[in-house]
């Protein structure tokens, strides 16, 4: 029986523990962790009213362009004014500075002229209020403003700065082996003759993690199709919270890694996805609540898996509220077909001209084509039962191999 | 004299060296760097006629399906074959191994079905070469994969491993000094009280370098408006590459920076450019070939000038290729305006939903308001000159400032 990619998720995401420690960090290394407690507004945003441009305060009557005012003081960013104020008075304010009562209203340095004596005329009446971002206007005091769970990134690096916050609560990250196995695998870092390929997953498996700010992560190399060998890496992976095996999970005779996830305790969850490229997918339950993926051998299903499994997965047994990869809908560029029973995944990037934009397959001659994946930004879905589509079909294109550059021309 | 944003991304382009130095790091730590040099295919690939199916390697006559075979071998992933093929004959075989001669085609294994004396009848004719990748079907031996100048992400990192690459030759990274400037400003590790707010722009900018991998940020805190110790910082900057000042542009009276860098030998390339938010943007050439930039002291606009300048430029001084932000083409979901002289940049999310996308501009008191950027997942862009979009209207989406994740419902 082959599982939907929705229920495989949901199957998989029921297994992973939430996490149970939490560690500091500073801001400057806030970047990409999880935030482990909600951070609210220390004062008021803005903390008083806020002059929002160059100009001069004054106290607002509407007949601004009638009369000549006297200026009466300069308020900049950092300093307090307080004096006192009569009809007709102003003082110059600068952007960033805080408007002192009674003043309320702020007139632009490009409304108004200096005369020789010094007096401001300006050029036009004012609205009430203009120019001055009132207190309390963005947050209130106490207000929650990023919840616990949410992924950092640096705009919310600046609001935690804003705040006050420079100890970082952040949940502990799982811990991950990576277990490549495969009678045919060289490192790269060894010669690979005749029959023999690289190990090209775990490698690709460790850089993805890392991206993800994987902080333990176990690698002890490859593994030939020895089921002694194969058992005994398993359990000593089956310490961490995360087991990444990839290959010898289909039914060839060699694909062993099923029977020995189970000689070590490991509980089935599933077996099979609905998915194109990467049916044989295997994720299990260990003894301790491991959460045991058995990724296919074929590079770009391992790609597909990582960006819409394993990594959702990862950050939501790192804490994170929202973890699910979302599509960007987007017309097609060409025809695209979906032979599969599942749902497909293809290698795609995006073309941006003339102020459109379309998802172009990129030619590939199948999905043990890693060389053609160089040039994919992500992936776009076909959904299951959705055989044919058409150019300017919508489709869900996930940005999720890598920034998006404008090409080169 | 206000300079469009392509210009003054040329003309600070062409103030950026092209890295001098380059490093090595293992290839798990490639990430994030840039490629220094072309990257080739160590042999063809694939290296050998890969069986892409479990099932049967046979030599093509057009009659599969009337015959029985003889399997007269076995050949796995990383195994070798030799043997004496009659008429007749054929080997099993598994995904990934190396079909060998003359053996030409591979028979699924769920086409076919084993006799009690071990023959095989296949359910099906079979096509001529079919479930086999050629060798050098993908590439050939010497070709360029990976050119120099490439970012590197996992896609890359493994085909980085493919061809036996463990020692990754990369461009060594702009190095940066951070000087944030204003007397209203406080560290987050501060009480910040009255008119004092917190520093968060050069916290922002650091961990958006981060992000990029910088590794030589340099960052002594604070600057007061007092041109005197503006000076004595600036002259320390520029011995870095880049020198990120922020606050101090605009043409308040307190206003210095500008002044303070003509003091200290920096040519001003430009002072204005025609970017809502942001405007007061300054750029220049330190005496040894820094490049500065003179951010506004508005955190949106950081945000905004980070995302489209900074960064493109910092991976320009990092050796990288493409680097210019590309734009995705959404429809608009509500109306937008565009008040200003040139280009406008509004934070912004996608909403995914029933199989289309839109860009929503994120509720803003302006930009001011860094609490209302923290749902924005990027900027849309409003070109010079167009003043006024309606709902359905395509708009060019940056998605920079952080991932995409599915909302929680």
């Amino acid at each position: 029986m082959f599982a939907s990619l929705e229920d495989t998720i949901a199957r998989a995401a029921a297994l992973v523990r939430p996490p149970r420690k939490t560690r500091t960090v500073p801001l400057p290394e806030a970047g990409g962790e999880v935030l482990a407690s909600d951070i609210a507004a220390d004062r008021n945003i803005p903390p008083f009213p806020r002059a929002a441009m160059d100009g001069f305060a004054v106290v607002w009557t509407g007949r601004e362009d009638q009369v000549p005012y006297r200026v009466i003081g300069t308020v900049n960013p950092g300093t307090r004014w307080s004096g006192k104020c009569e009809s007709g008075d102003c003082i110059k304010i600068m952007t960033g500075a805080a408007v002192p009562p009674p003043f309320d209203t702020v007139i632009q340095v490009e409304r108004s002229q200096t005369g020789a004596d010094g007096s401001v005329r300006f050029t036009e009446k004012a609205r009430s209020g203009q120019n001055i971002a009132p207190e309390g206007n963005d947050a209130r005091r106490g207000e929650v403003l990023i919840p616990a769970g949410t992924v950092l990134f640096p705009r919310h690096v600046a609001t935690l700065a804003a705040v006050g916050q420079w100890e970082i609560p952040v949940f502990e990250r799982p811990t991950v082996t990576i277990l490549p196995t495969g009678s045919e695998l060289k490192e790269p870092w060894e010669a690979a003759e005749g029959p023999m390929i690289r190990n090209s997953n775990a490698h690709f498996v460790r850089a993805a993690l890392a991206r993800l700010g994987a902080r333990e992560v176990h690698y002890g190399g490859i593994v030939t199709d020895d089921p002694k060998m194969i058992r005994e890496r398993i359990r000593e992976g089956l310490a961490d919270d995360f087991l990444i095996l990839s290959g010898g999970v289909s039914e060839g005779e060699v694909d062993v890694v099923p029977q020995c996830l189970a000689d070590c305790g490991v509980e089935k969850i599933l077996h099979k996805v609905a998915v194109r490229p990467g049916k044989p997918l295997y994720i299990g339950r260990g003894p301790t609540g491991t959460v045991v993926f058995g990724l296919p051998g074929n590079p770009v299903a391992v790609m597909v898996h990582m960006a819409m499994l394993v990594k959702p997965l990862f950050l939501k047994a790192s804490g994170a509220r929202e973890f699910l990869p979302k599509p960007v809908y987007l017309p097609l560029a060409g025809e695209a077909s979906n032979r599969s029973v599942g749902k497909k995944f293809t290698p795609a990037r995006i073309l941006s001209k003339g102020g459109k934009s379309v998802v172009a397959e990129v030619p590939s001659n199948g999905s043990g084509d890693f060389i053609s994946a160089l040039r994919a930004e992500g992936v776009f879905e076909i959904p299951a039962g959705v055989s044919r589509l058409s150019p300017g079909d919508l489709v869900g294109f996930h940005p999720v191999w890598g920034d998006l550059f404008r090409e080169e021309e």
